[in-house]
């Protein structure tokens, strides 16, 4: 089959296609035909040996995966060759989805809503499960809510703007120019345009403030925030020196790494199914093309995700 | 810390206390004291090298733990130190739990319940959990179903009888002579001693039949089940033939091979909580005697479980 294999650490120019074996399923494990993948900024410091989650090269990068079930390993009854079935399988550690096959323990997987196609199905994991193991599992974003989410046309948080709308809150987004328009379709009720204002003068009272930015964002996002709100960052989680001076100013630190999860990923193909989330895909490339799309990722210019596609 | 090494796959004999690291937890995990672990049939097969799920020794056994979180990784925001938990981090791959500490991503594990001990806490999630994906999950076991569940009084079975009776079945077990008091007092409805009466020739009319003792126990209870039933097997899920005759039988024919499941544990947490549910163990030894407690699973005579504690 063709894969996306890498022998080094470096640009997107080692990501190279590559003849590998079809994978077959274990005990506990269903293959999958993948449809499409999609490429998250994760695997771009992957790729470049800025996080070195998976080992040393040479490996196969890619979690997000939208497919078909193709075959079914011993013991593995939650799917039946033919379903249609999308996951993030092994994040944060053995990847493998930038390929026309993957396995998957079955409780990495969850039925694709169908109102989704695969390339956007694809879109949806790693951002999805994000934004709601971070807003819904640990914020508990709720009715009347008032949430700030950073880059908010970006690929978490376009997600995270529609989850904290489907839970009720009132939803004010930072995005680029180009993007605030984007942002506003998405349902947010104020776009603050970071260009050309500063959130951090504007922005009072939120309950929770969403950080997939870094760089200081968290900290000048602290006079955004009530006595007591939540700063929940998916970038800094690991940064003791943030986490202590947002307790001393009595607010509360929350970081989300994201895992798999099925109950995760039902509740974001219900939201789906009754039309309150869709993820948006601004680029799709052939999975033989995967260097070019982490070019564009690494652009920071795309709006929502950029996919490849396997079939 | 202590840890029970095997440096080669052969008997009880194999497995040497022995100082390892403490392992420090990564991205979306947390590092857990291991208050206890137990022994389960699988551990017996991989350590003589029947049964290869995690390669080659030198390697440490064990998935099930109930312990304290000692360290939160980053991001990692579903438990705080000082919380208990319990699961069975990372099943059917890396293994690690005879070990003093553990880490595991934090949705491999979940809240252990407040009535049970560490040592009973320990003894339920990977027998909890094949009973309740086997039943729950795949066969759907409900309000007035006829559940056949035999070696009603081992591991699995004992757990598989409460939970059949928690949703509304009726259930008969079989056991040996000397577990039949056992299995009644679990709430089983009938008891059939297989020492003295052959099930196949008095049980009919079930829904679904639990097999998690094979050598041909599936096939000999065809009769017992009624036309379009269930056989539900967590041993014998890659025995394509046997399926193949269960189908021609007219019957369905369900593999069941645990995975980790926080959705689950929190499940059998519930049933713990609400005096439905309670793992029987039969005996508690130290973490350096787990070559004891392996002779003792493999005499094949202990009643519910083996648990070996570390603190």
């Amino acid at each position: 089959m063709l894969s996306i294999v890498q022998n080094s650490l470096g640009g997107p120019e080692v990501l190279e296609p590559a003849e590998t074996e079809i994978p077959e399923p274990a005990f506990t494990e269903v293959q999958v035909r993948v449809h499409a993948t999609s490429v998250n900024p994760v695997e771009t410091y992957v790729r470049a040996g800025h996080f070195p989650l998976i080992g040393q090269p040479p490996f196969v990068l890619g979690w997000d995966v939208s497919g078909v079930v193709t075959k079914v390993g011993p013991g593995a009854s939650r799917f039946a060759v033919g379903d249609e079935v999308f996951g993030m399988p092994h994040f944060p550690r053995a990847a493998s989805a930038y390929s026309e096959y993957i396995v998957s323990p079955t409780r990495m997987l969850a039925r694709k809503p169908a109102s989704l196609d695969h390339v956007h199905a694809a879109a949806l994991p790693l951002v999805g499960l994000t934004a709601w193991q971070g807003l819904v599992d640990f914020a508990q974003v709720g009715e009347g809510d008032r949430v700030l989410v950073h880059a908010a046309g970006g690929g978490v948080g376009h997600i995270a703007v529609q989850i904290a709308k489907a839970r009720g809150a009132y939803v004010i987004g930072t995005a680029s120019t180009a993007k605030v328009d984007f942002v506003r379709s998405l349902g947010a009720d104020e776009v603050i345009d970071y260009r050309t204002t500063d959130f951090a003068e504007v922005v009072r009272d939120t309950d929770v403030v969403f950080d997939v930015v870094g760089s200081g964002t968290g900290e000048r996002s602290f006079p955004t925030l009530r006595r007591g709100g939540t700063l929940l960052t998916a970038v800094e989680h690991g940064n003791a020196e943030l986490r202590a001076k947002t307790e001393a100013a009595g607010l509360r630190f929350l970081g989300v790494a994201v895992e798999p999860d099925y109950t995760g990923l039902e509740a974001l193909a219900r939201l789906v199914e009754d039309g309150k989330l869709r993820p948006h895909v601004s680029s799709v490339l052939p999975l033989r093309d995967a260097a070019k799309a982490h070019e564009l990722v690494e652009s920071g210019s795309t709006q929502g995700k950029v996919v490849l596609t396997a079939a």
